[in-house]
């Protein structure tokens, strides 16, 4: 069956939007077998929108669109589908006391726009949203199922997971294996893995290279002895299979070795924490964090020697690991992850340009750290340091674990 | 004049790639005063690419195809532009000649796959390509200008900004004023605009809401006395124009102030103080962060009294502002900002349910906590929660200064 995703918003057209509902969508109707065969994004326009809808119609057999469900003016696209399938309009009621109620609950009156949300297609099925307001609509047009679904990122995926993929699957899933990778470049990722295929296999795989790590897709089909020697291959460098994130992965390893973690961070301010706590069970390894962004702060809270911060400055080897051995001696934890470094654009001092960044990893009365030099933005240097930081950790827990 | 923007590619569509082209093009085009009609992915299929480049030639003026240009059999842009057009085949020799003598250059032998980049659309244009392989190529198709740009996006982005962008320049920027809102619902902002504008402003006014704030885009040529207007009817609700983000406007009236900051995290773990030590020159205010995740270090680090926490539990209002005083107590800073809540999934108990959030201020001898009941997933809820407590901040100040 083909299926298409339709986005609607003047805003994903002028690329104003970071969410990405298409990434998504795409990543799981691939996964459950059924890769899309085509995306648009289209404007609040509802005659441009009608006639997409009519195309997709006629040449798909399941049509995902986000976007444009909402009570203001600028939302027209179940006007549009009205237009586009001519069965007319249904006043459902129902939908507008839910949100109604769903208001009073939270204290709030509800604005008048939202009653436009109960004209839907006649015999369009309601798709209920449990987290948001506007429910989703399913409508049959013949040959073709139509899914309109809020563009609320949050929405979207809890009603697309629960009452549209279970409809769609085939039960072929993606077979294509995924191994995840941190800590190498993606030509040699790729020069590794080529040695394993013939030329067919070659051509169908695909390396996807991120800040936080390398997704490599292996052929679907491929047997289970490339597979493992593909893994072999990588050795260290392979931290996970699937969507493994490295962070879940060094969250799993802690828990696992009931090992406890603190964080002392200046440059990644805080980053470094939250992506550690960002994994459900994270409570269970990660006690507390510092963020010592002030040459004080590190100083009064982990004790870092002033004489350190004056000679060597506060991005050094040195400041780096008694931070690192700081957070561990008041804290009490097993292990004690630090950063200190310089993520522009100001703040260069002679020797020491943007991009420079320590890392630090203090475990069982032994402290190392790791200099780097990172490219990207302010933003994208933090983000990379705080992976190198969470992947030092992971090679040193492996390799302890020998 | 409409352009629209084709990008090419199975891996598009199976989500796999994370560049992504098409937003920086939407961009791009969007600040010259261009902003894309439309947006569409194909897959690597010469027959669905042909009829779309015939499609788009008949309803737009331009179209910049991305992708699908390479050596490789998988790239087949260019003979669904041959078959799109029908003026043939035209073979540029020089085009091989050229990539064969960088290959040169580096020590390589040019593989075979090249020597078809010679073959193109009979009479279009090569837009060179000074990073990479593969030359761009115009097309004049009547009405129509097609360009097919490589995928890479080192190189569509260097051939686009060089030969494409001058050429369809306007000289007419985006002139809409962007007003940046945080507090109220998108529809109470609509209605709020609402009685400033006319039918026809009101129907190219657009709002889009994110968990970081909404921005209003007034419509293009709105005289200078409604965008005052709109913008008291906003009152506080009202933290910026532009591009602004709200820890850069926070961040700004703490420096301008000369007061400065600190963080006490258990719910956000980080995430606040990330986003605030994300803005280049946070360190004039920000001076440290705690991250007290576990109980424990709550009362040990903050000095939250054990009783509280026995009593109220850890999310409660009294360990809230005892989080942000304690943090006052021991940095000596002017303002501490305070969480603590249920992220889920797990951790709910019994009168207290995932996404119930405390936020906390301490600042002159005064703590004020915020209840929340945040919806979305562990993610969305700590964002909110950071979003609210940075705006709390800013409306705090915002106050005093009267």
């Amino acid at each position: 069956m083909r299926v298409e995703i339709i986005t609607v918003g003047d805003e994903v057209l002028r690329g104003e939007t970071t969410e990405n509902n298409t990434v998504w969508l795409s990543i799981a109707l691939t996964a459950a077998g059924l890769p899309p065969s085509r995306q648009t994004s289209l404007p609040d326009d509802i005659g441009v929108i009608r006639d997409e809808l009519s195309s997709a119609a006629a040449r798909s057999g399941a049509v995902i669109v986000t976007g444009g469900l909402g009570p203001t003016v600028d939302d027209v696209t179940r006007q549009a589908a009205i237009d586009a399938f001519g069965g007319g309009i249904e006043v459902r009621d129902e939908i507008v006391i839910e949100i109604e109620r769903r208001f009073r609950e939270l204290g709030f009156t509800m604005p008048d726009g939202y009653r436009d949300l109960a004209r839907i297609p006649a015999g369009a099925e309601v798709l209920d949203n449990i987290v948001g307001a506007a429910p989703g609509l399913a409508i049959d047009a013949g040959e073709c199922l139509i899914f309109l679904l809020p563009g609320v990122p949050g929405e979207m995926k809890e009603i697309f997971s629960r009452l549209i993929l279970p409809r769609l699957s085939t039960g072929e899933e993606d077979q294509r294996k995924v191994l995840r990778v941190y800590g190498l470049m993606e030509t040699t990722v790729e020069e590794r893995i080529a040695t394993l295929l013939d030329a067919d296999e070659l051509e169908r795989l695909s390396i996807i290279s991120s800040p936080t790590g390398i997704s490599v897709y292996l052929p679907a089909g491929i047997d289970t002895g490339t597979v493992e020697r593909a893994k072999e291959i990588l050795g260290d460098d392979l931290f996970g299979e699937g969507s493994d994130r490295l962070e879940e992965v060094v969250v799993g390893m802690l828990r696992e070795r009931g090992l406890t973690l603190v964080t002392a961070e200046s440059l990644t301010g805080g980053m470094l924490a939250s992506m550690i706590v960002s994994v459900p069970g994270a409570s269970e390894t990660f006690l507390e964090g510092y963020v010592t962004y002030s040459n004080e702060s590190k100083i009064r809270i982990l004790g870092v020697e002033k004489n350190a911060i004056e000679t060597d400055g506060a991005v050094s080897e040195e400041v780096c690991g008694q931070m690192a051995e700081g957070a561990v001696r008041i804290s009490g934890a097993d292990i004690a992850l630090s950063t200190t470094g310089i993520a522009g654009p100001g703040g260069a001092t002679p020797g020491k340009s943007v991009g420079l960044c320590w890392m630090g990893l203090s475990h069982a009365g032994v402290t190392e750290c790791r200099k780097r030099k990172m490219g990207g933005d302010r933003g994208m240097i933090r983000l990379r340091t705080a992976g190198v930081c969470l992947d030092m950790l992971r090679r040193r827990l492996l390799t302890e674990n020998r």
